[in-house]
């Protein structure tokens, strides 16, 4: 342990992310004032975000490495989604509340259908029918319901005409409050749990080096500065950029913003199925939609009432909750159902391709 | 056993029951006819009908032991939602067609939600995780998903505005009987389930001092006339009360009459919970909806009809509908998964608040 | 082995089956032509396409055992649903697109709700609980519940007035298409599927005598050829029986058309239940599920497209879809649940009662 301090504080991987984040944070700056083609900018400041994201991921690790596994859970569900949460700011700072509206959806629907179906596809193929039913995954799908199920209520309650309709800012409020008192509650609990799963499968983590605590730190601002920007950019670049491709603003939200935004985590769910440990993989792919669900969707409502953005409510088009609603149950049947093979990862491909496509026409 | 038949026949708590139950009648009854401030007579009724409802819970409980596990259980699902019928039998014939249908369904949700959430909360913070998965939680939970969703169909006829619409309160009648001649059909599997589960968790009967049956039948006889005519003060003082503390009608029947109605069987479900017998209170908790279903519901609307009331039908508004669909898949998904901790106890509770919050404005 | 070929190539069952099939057709068609009332007509071809219906299963399992198990999968997939398949194109061709869709759903709501409630109620009755927990029996439920999931994404983007309402031809035929991939995805692992299950529960097969292959190939043309004339007296007696008989089109579709279709795989899903062979019943009464949905209902879509008859489209009505979302999501949990009872049969069967009445009023 005490010699990897002493070698290269900085790995290849590190360095070439790095590099990279820079590079193309120069490219999406210069795009942006020197107003390149939109579609150019688009794309540079799409992997610049992407990187930056990476790069948050990667100082958060090592930050948390010094705190211990708990704080690691805590500060990854804090600042895992930061990039995300910019872009959100942005863009509903600029009235695009439909494209947020989109994303947020579409994260969890590209999480729980693509995905999953990628991780189900790449693991069946390689090691056969793969087993799901532990306890954790069980315990998160759950969760996973759960929270799904609050976040929709204010949109029922609006295309039911229920009395709650004229005072769905307050309800959305007052849901956004309950989500986050729901997450803090849970925030014990996923500490305790990571505290446990570090003895597990945790050895992937001594090839990594570790970091100054200084250098974490730096890092994460300077990342969390950049994404601030580069966020901007990105959303400046989104609507000339959709309009160019002539691609509807629920499509760009629902697939591009959501997978650009979860381009990392769904990577690496991916790679955990391929080298055949399914369970933490499912894990991995579900956490994203609680934290999307007990977090960036409560405080993006409370920001957006605040700081007196463009207003977002949790009243999302009844095509994007009918969607969540059949990908929550779905991938709660699976979990429970305790295994997968491939010809389900296929299947939920299928109906990702099936619910995008009827976004296609805006 | 010899022995505790000579001793007192009615135990303290008996007692204390009892002249609870007596005094606040009298004073619901004296609040009446001297109209009192109305929020006073609907406390006071209120808490008669719970006391009443407590005494004919324990008469039924005496008698069975007479008559055997499954009488019991016939009579109790007979008798158990006795002090409820009344209730809503006056609301009916006060017109109050929109607070019996709320309550129906506020006692479903406030039993799959709140109560299960308060069990799975105390439960797993004084037990840790806790099992579900015996063969009986699972067979009652596939029942109370199947009841429930014959119950729905009419609303659902209703909405997507089928043909069958302008027939609905003689499709209500033809479900109503179609739900009463499952629960016929369930009567002898439920008696043998009880014959077989007195064996096992039945030593807390023992504590209990026998009544002889006289004492049981007039109990039962003078503790149900007088639910009769508390109901009756109780309906009468409903409607002022809601105005006085400015509660919506819909309110008032999903939280307030629905907590108010099952508060004796919620209790015991928690106390079980509580004593680590989780599976035991699921079941408790789960038979609650099953009797409202296929019992409570079909009877109403077939007395409404039959005796010329407000017209019932099943045709209940949207927004309850849907909170219902979502609260019996969430029960039948947690029953299935085999386990509770109390995060997910939270999350029920949490869901019942979202839920409740959305008909605050009415 | 040998000496069965030597003995009557055709044994009894054969011969009754071809006898009634060759008489039910000579009688439907004389009625046909004769103009005799469309009542008796309607009987008569529905009986004549049941017979053939049987009569195309029994030729395909015979020429399956030449070409091994795996190829007898696919055939039976491929033309298994032949006789409802020219039942759909005649009725498209007289512009009924109405029944079509009811027939559609009313064949996975048959199978789903009445067969199966069937199968577990004669199975329970018989045997007791049953036992469905095999991996077969979750993955074959597992495909259902996604593949239905796809084929009701066009409906409901429909009603919701998506964006993708004037287009939804097109969406439609994507749909299809999307679906058909996964079908044919779908058939190396049930080809493997059938190979290890032929070594189980195959013992039956011994005591058919095998057709040579002549024959069996003959009798698959001449009960194709006739499927063909007979469906088309079928669809023409339908329209004027169900004036007769004062009966809805959509009522006939989802009830009549849908038994009647599928009479054959019903049957034999209940005697497989009453043998005592729930796993192996639950099996082939799910598959007919996926089958429609996989297969039938795309081809159809197709079809009417390119050959110009009335326009399918998957945009269903919304009573249907919904029915059609309980039915599914029920027979997953009581798949997942991996048990049933007789009680369980009843009230899938009361469920289906209570759809089928919201249907008759037309």
């Amino acid at each position: 342990m005490d010699d990897e301090v002493r070698e290269a504080v900085l790995n290849r991987s590190d360095l070439v992310l790095l590099g990279a984040a820079g590079i193309l944070c120069v490219l999406a700056g210069v795009g942006h004032y020197a107003e390149w083609p939109s579609v150019l900018r688009f794309l540079l400041s799409g992997g610049a975000v992407t990187a930056l994201a990476a790069l948050v991921g990667r100082s958060v690790e090592q930050l948390g490495d010094r705190l211990g596994a708990g704080a690691t859970g805590v500060l990854q569900s804090a600042l895992g989604n930061l990039p995300e949460l910019f872009i959100c700011i942005f863009a509903l700072k600029s009235g695009l509340v439909g494209v947020v509206q989109a994303a947020l959806i579409g994260s969890i629907l590209a999480n729980l259908l693509l995905v999953l179906g990628a991780c189900f596809l790449v693991g069946g193929l390689r090691h056969g029918t793969q087993k799901l039913g532990s306890e954790r995954a069980k315990s998160i799908s759950m969760l996973m319901l759960l929270s799904v199920t609050a976040l929709v209520i204010p949109s029922v309650a609006h295309w039911v005409h229920s009395p709650v309709e004229p005072h769905e800012k307050t309800f959305s409020l007052i849901v956004s409050v309950i989500l986050l008192a729901l997450f803090a509650l849970s925030l014990p609990a996923s500490l305790r749990r990571d505290e446990q799963s570090e003895s597990g499968p945790g050895q992937e983590d001594h090839e990594v080096p570790r970091w100054p605590i200084t250098l974490a730190v730096a890092m994460l601002a300077v990342a969390g500065a950049a994404a601030a920007f580069v966020s901007d950019w990105f959303v400046d670049a989104l609507t000339p950029a959709m309009d160019a491709l002539n691609v509807s603003e629920a499509f760009a939200g629902l697939v591009i913003v959501a997978i650009a935004g979860n381009a990392i985590e769904n990577v690496v769910g991916v790679q955990l199925a391929a080298r055949g440990q399914s369970e933490y993989a499912f894990s991995v792919v579900l956490n994203s939609p609680i934290q999307i669900g007990l977090v960036l969707a409560p405080v993006l409502v409370i920001v957006s009432q605040v700081f007196g953005l463009a207003t977002l409510t949790l009243v999302f088009s009844p095509m994007l909750v009918i969607a969540l609603i059949f990908a929550v149950v779905l991938a709660a049947f699976i979990s429970i159902d305790g295994e997968s093979n491939w010809l389900e990862g296929a299947t939920l491909i299928a109906l990702y391709a099936v619910i995008a496509t009827s976004f296609w026409w805006g």
